[in-house]
C-alpha cells in the first residue's frame, strides 16, 4: 500500500499538469461581501452590468462571447476570460496589465467600454446603503467604504472560484478509470505534440505570456497588441497570457479575439501556428476529449441578496 | 390556548391583507429545469439577457430601472415588474396581456427590445444541447424541446418566488411585538386612508386593474395606456394592474413609468391622485415604515449552473 502510494505520487510529480488544490485560506467575511459586490449592477452607471455580466459564474466564468458587452452595448475590445481559477494566473487580463485580482477588480467599474462608473461614485454608491457600511465594518474594522477594501473583497471571493476534482485530476491522483482510453491518448499526445511546454501547472495555463503566432502568424482584425501594450518592447508585440485550460469546455469561444469557435477549430489552429503541427481529425478529437476532462467542480454557492438602495442612493443612469 | 388561537384567527381573517404561504404543490423536477432557464442568456438573440437581466432575484425580482434594458440597450417602454410572487397576480404584464405565468414567460424572449430573439431560435438552441435535451426527457418525458415546455417550466419556477415570513406576516400571525408602534400605525392609516381598497389581499394587490390617476390625472410621458391595449374600450385606458406591495422596499422606483424614484414620494402620489388625501410628512413616514414590513424571505437557492453550448448550438449574434 504504502510502495503503491509512491508509485502515484511519483507519477504525479512526473506530470506537466499539476491538480487544483481546494480553495484554502480565504477571509470568509471579505468572501461573503465580495460575492454580494461581484453580482452588484449597482457598481456601473448603468445599474445593468455586474462582474458576473460577463464572468457569469452559470457558464464557466465567462460570457461565452466573442468580445464582451460593455455600457450602452459597446463592443468590448478582446474576449473576457475566465474568472474560474484565476488567482491561479501570473497576472490578470489577456495582457497582464493588473498584477492581481485585487487591481483587475478595480478596471472594468471604470472603464468606460465595460461597467462606465469611476472609483469615487461607487464608493459613494455603497457608503450611501446602511446594510454595506454595516458589512464593511464588521469585514475591515471601519465603516469607509474605499476602493481598496471593495476591490480587496472582490478579489478575496475571486479566490474561492477554483474547481477542482475534474476528472483529469481524479487521474492525476491515481483513480485510472477516470479517463477513457481516448481521453487518454489526448492527453499523451497533448504533451507529446509540446502543447504542454506553455500550458501547464495546476491551472494548464495562466503562467507565461507567449506569442501568438510562433510558427505561422496569426491573422485577426483584432487590435489587442498584447504585452506590448503594458511593456512598449517590440519583442511583447501580439505576447498574450497563455489562457488557462481548466473548464475550457465551458469558456468558448476561444482566443483572445474570440474567433475559434469550437475547440476542435482551436486545437487546429493552435497546433499548427504554435507549434508547426497539422493534426489530423483522430488526433484532434483525442484532444478535444482530454480537454473536456478538464472540467472541475463549479463554484456552488446561494444566489446572493443584495440590500436595497436608499432614498440618499445616487440613482443609476442607464440612458444618459 | 384553544381560545387564545380562537381569537388570533378572527384578527388575521378580519385583516384586509392576509399572509403569503409557502410554496406547496410545485413540481420540483421543472422547478430546477425552469431555474436554469431563467438564467440562461441563450435564450436571447445576443446571449447577453436572460429573465434574470431585468428580474433579478438578487434586487427584489426586479433590475431597480425606471424602464429596463433590452436587446441593443434598448430602453422599454414600462417598468419591470417584480418576478416575486407573480404568481398571485390575477394576470400577468402591467396591462394583464398574459393571463399566467406560462403565457407571459414566452413574450420577453420574442420581444424585439427585450430578449430579442424567436421561438424557435430558442427551441433549437436548447435542442443543441444534451444535457437540456436530458433534462426535457427526463421532466416531461420527452426529448423534445417546445416552447410549451420552456414557457411550462420556468412559470413552474416562479411559482416558488414567494416570500413568507415578513415581519407583517408574523405580526398576522400573532407575533405582535414584530411591528413597532410606528409600522403598526402606518398600517392602521394605510386601511383607514383607503389604500386597502386597491391593495389587499396576501399580494397587498395584484388583484384587480385600477385607473392611475382616479380623483386627480397622472401627469407622464410614458406612452402605456394599460389595460385599453387589451380590451380596446375606452374606460380601459389608464387602468393598469395594481402591483403588490410585497417587498416594495425593494422594487424601487415606483409606478408603471417608474418616476416616483422613493416610496416617500410614492406614497404621496398616491394618496394625493388616488384618493384625494395629502398625507403630512408624520403621516407619510409611519405608511413607509409599514411599506418595509412587507418585506419577506427572498427565495435562497444555489445559483445554477448551465449546461455549455456544443458545436452546433446557434450562436449568440449579440452585434448583428
Amino acid at each position: 500500500m504504502a510502495a503503491s502510494l509512491g508509485l502515484v505520487s511519483a507519477s504525479i510529480a512526473a506530470e506537466p499538469i499539476q491538480v487544483i488544490k481546494p480553495v484554502q485560506n480565504v477571509n470568509l467575511a471579505q468572501v461573503e461581501l465580495g460575492k454580494k459586490l461581484f453580482f452588484d449592477p449597482r457598481l456601473s452607471i448603468s445599474g445593468f452590468i455586474s462582474c458576473n455580466s460577463c464572468h457569469n459564474l452559470s457558464m464557466g466564468g465567462s460570457d461565452n462571447l466573442k468580445t464582451s458587452i460593455g455600457h450602452k452595448w459597446s463592443q468590448g475590445p478582446i474576449n473576457a476570460p475566465t474568472v474560474l481559477n484565476s488567482s491561479l494566473n501570473l497576472a490578470q487580463f489577456w495582457d497582464g496589465r493588473a498584477k492581481d485580482l485585487k487591481e483587475q477588480a478595480g478596471g472594468p467599474i471604470a472603464n468606460p467600454g465595460e461597467m462606465a462608473s469611476n472609483h469615487t461614485l461607487a464608493v459613494d454608491v455603497l457608503q450611501s446603503i446602511p446594510e454595506y457600511v454595516r458589512e464593511f465594518q464588521l469585514v475591515f474594522g471601519s465603516d469607509k467604504v474605499d476602493i481598496d477594501k471593495v476591490t480587496q473583497a472582490i478579489a478575496e471571493f475571486e479566490k474561492t472560484l477554483v474547481t477542482p476534482n475534474s476528472r483529469f485530476d481524479l487521474w492525476l491522483l491515481g483513480k485510472k478509470d477516470a479517463l477513457t482510453q481516448e481521453e487518454l491518448a489526448g492527453y499523451n499526445l497533448f504533451k507529446s505534440s509540446g502543447c504542454t511546454s506553455c500550458h501547464n501547472g495546476s491551472a494548464v495555463g495562466g503562467n507565461s505570456f507567449q506569442k501568438m503566432g510562433v510558427v505561422k502568424p496569426y491573422k485577426t482584425s483584432n487590435k489587442a497588441e498584447g504585452l506590448f501594450a503594458v511593456t512598449g518592447k517590440d519583442a511583447d508585440r501580439f505576447k498574450f497570457k497563455v489562457p488557462t485550460l481548466r473548464n475550457v469546455e465551458l469558456t468558448y469561444p476561444y482566443f483572445h479575439d474570440g474567433e475559434a469557435e469550437t475547440l476542435t477549430e482551436a486545437v487546429d489552429v493552435m497546433g499548427r501556428l504554435q507549434l508547426g503541427k497539422k493534426f489530423s481529425e483522430k488526433e484532434n478529437a483525442q484532444i478535444v476529449a482530454f480537454l473536456k476532462t478538464l472540467t472541475g467542480e463549479q463554484p456552488s454557492f446561494l444566489m446572493p441578496i443584495l440590500p436595497p438602495s436608499t432614498d440618499k442612493t445616487p440613482r443609476s443612469k442607464p440612458f444618459d
